[in-house]
């Protein structure tokens, strides 16, 4: 496995797997740092190849491919953790894969990533491993009422899951899974949903914007609020969270932690994404430094930015048909628009961050 | 001369001529609006190639590549005034250009821009025109006084330009011109510099960002400051002065407006920039649009964006081989580098900007 034993000079180049609208928002901040990009992404169409002419379209486990981009490439980086596992570690053979395959290998799996959320003495919403639809009804009757299974890998935006409210319903779900391993997770009563994004630098610094409030719509992000209902001590344990997590993976880069803020109070690990995240977003007017220039400052082994916030802000993703009203989302806000073709349903098409002074 | 009847829709192209720092930031806030950008450039190596796919490498009077060019894109606007005429023209009647013609003819001549600001009834340093070295000396005896002598085009950070303490030293810096036609400007004993950045849309709207304090060594800008010296009445009437212009101008897209404030008060106009300019920088952190999202925004023809600053700002300047310093520059606030591949002396290499809490 390679390392990077010095930091990436301007002009250099960052790999990136993937080209939607985090690698495209990667890419926009490498630029400002003076450093190139060069995107991967197994289709034609991307909307990260808009933002530099280096670009490969090659399926993601094409080694011939694969080969030529880690030969361009100074450091390597994702903007999903769904990847072939077999492609990041012939990567890693060949140049520095920021983060590594511990943070890839723990976060890809909910079940594995779970536990290790457990180890560090964190707390999550109850799970339970199941591999059969008997194993399903035995989860269900564990938890002792209603659950989510979700499958164990490749779960994004509600994709994976489906609620049990009986041992039936359960065995049913695991079934439409066609196998797939899966986890039965505890219905939670939080208040509200949250998250932190962090980032740990090359050599060990940490640091973490101010966690927002998060509100999803149908499985979609709608809208994330800082400052949201956290109160200081809780954004605070947020970020002790994040620095725990971030530490136990010896992460490099930017990542996110989901959180449920139970009624009580309490801090729940919901999920771990070892990439930039949508609730990120208005870092990149709220902030000096966005977390898209964070994470390109961690895997370059450049020194971390300031997170410090600067105003309140409001962002919204513009899902779908909502696209078609961009000329009165360019009035109401800053208005990103990620280049893709199609409005299809539920697709993610950009984001409007509206800023107040700082409360 | 083709003109804009509809916004520009996401997805469209918007042309910039010239591939240089500002024409690479303006393309990375295109790409924010989901508008792809194409560079124009004459040089195979450019700043602007690195973050948009869509590019060309010709000279600035290559007919059959400006029209293939125009061919691609909706709108064209430029990152330098001091373009061939006959080029802006022939793409103008192929594609619309923005901001127009009488911007450019005004902004290019520093003897008509003079004229056309004092014909504004705004004031200017005492200039005169000089084509001839008897006309050089005449004109420093109507000064009655040091002046400096600039050519009437093609000057930039100090070039095309030389100070002149007497009638002879007028003539002979006349003559080192080789005929260009010159003004010789009275110099102004100012308290400071600043400017003003101003954007006026398709639809009339107009909309200032917060004018800062500039600071020049060796005729290159070393520091914008805003909040600077100026006093909020001078802010005011720094605003109204380049809302004046613009509308003078029937002006569409982002303009500068150079000021002298003297030692009693007064602003006096040195300079228009058709364009963004070095001294709004800043607005990419400090403000939730920037100067150049605000231009790409006017071009379009999209609704403007927001100019309010929500924080204080010292954008500072890399200048040659000060960028060698990048990874201490990195740290110490937000640092923009423009992926230039030498580090020439006075080369602009990229800039850092400081934020502070809103005083």
């Amino acid at each position: 496995m390679k390392t990077l034993d010095k930091p990436v000079k301007p002009g250099g180049v960052i790999g990136i797997i993937g080209g939607g609208q985090l690698g495209r928002m990667l890419a926009m901040s490498a630029a400002r740092l003076g450093l190139k990009t060069c995107i991967y992404n197994d289709e034609n169409h991307a909307p990260a190849f808009q933002v530099t002419p280096l670009q490969v379209a090659a399926s993601y486990d094409d080694r011939a491919m694969l080969t030529g981009f880690a030969e361009i490439c100074d450091v390597i980086t994702f903007e999903f953790e769904n990847l072939p596992a077999g492609s990041i570690e012939y990567l890693a053979d060949l140049k520095p894969v920021r983060p590594g395959a511990k943070a890839l290998a723990t976060t890809q799996d909910r079940f594995i990533e779970k536990n290790f959320v457990k180890s560090l003495g964190l707390a999550t919403a109850p799970f339970h491993e199941v591999g059969s639809a008997q194993q399903a009804r035995d989860a269900f009757a564990q938890l002792g009422g209603g659950g989510i299974l979700k499958t164990r890998r490749f779960g994004y935006d509600g994709k994976g899951q489906a609620k049990a409210a009986s041992a039936d319903e359960a065995a049913t779900a695991f079934k439409s899974f066609k196998g797939a391993p899966a986890i039965l997770e505890g219905f939670v009563d939080f208040a509200f949903e949250a998250s932190v994004i962090a980032a740990r630098g090359a050599d060990g610094a940490f640091a973490a914007y101010d966690p927002p409030e998060n509100a999803h719509e149908n499985h979609i992000l709608r809208r994330s609020t800082v400052p949201g209902r956290l109160t200081r001590a809780q954004g605070d344990e947020a970020k002790a969270i994040a620095r725990k997590i971030a530490e136990a993976l010896d992460y490099v880069g930017v990542l996110a932690v989901e959180l449920f803020v139970t009624r009580d109070g309490a801090l729940l690990v919901n999920e771990i994404a070892p990439r930039v995240h949508n609730s990120g977003h208005w870092t990149i007017e709220a902030c000096a430094c966005s977390q898209f220039e964070q994470h390109i400052r961690a895997v370059a082994g450049w020194p971390l930015g300031d997170p410090t916030r600067h105003a309140d802000a409001v962002m919204e993703n513009v899902i779908g048909a909502e696209a078609e009203a961009w000329e009165s989302l360019a009035r109401s806000g800053a208005l990103h628009l990620y280049g893709k073709r199609q409005a299809k349903l539920g697709r993610k098409m950009g984001h409007v961050t509206r800023l107040r002074p700082k409360s």
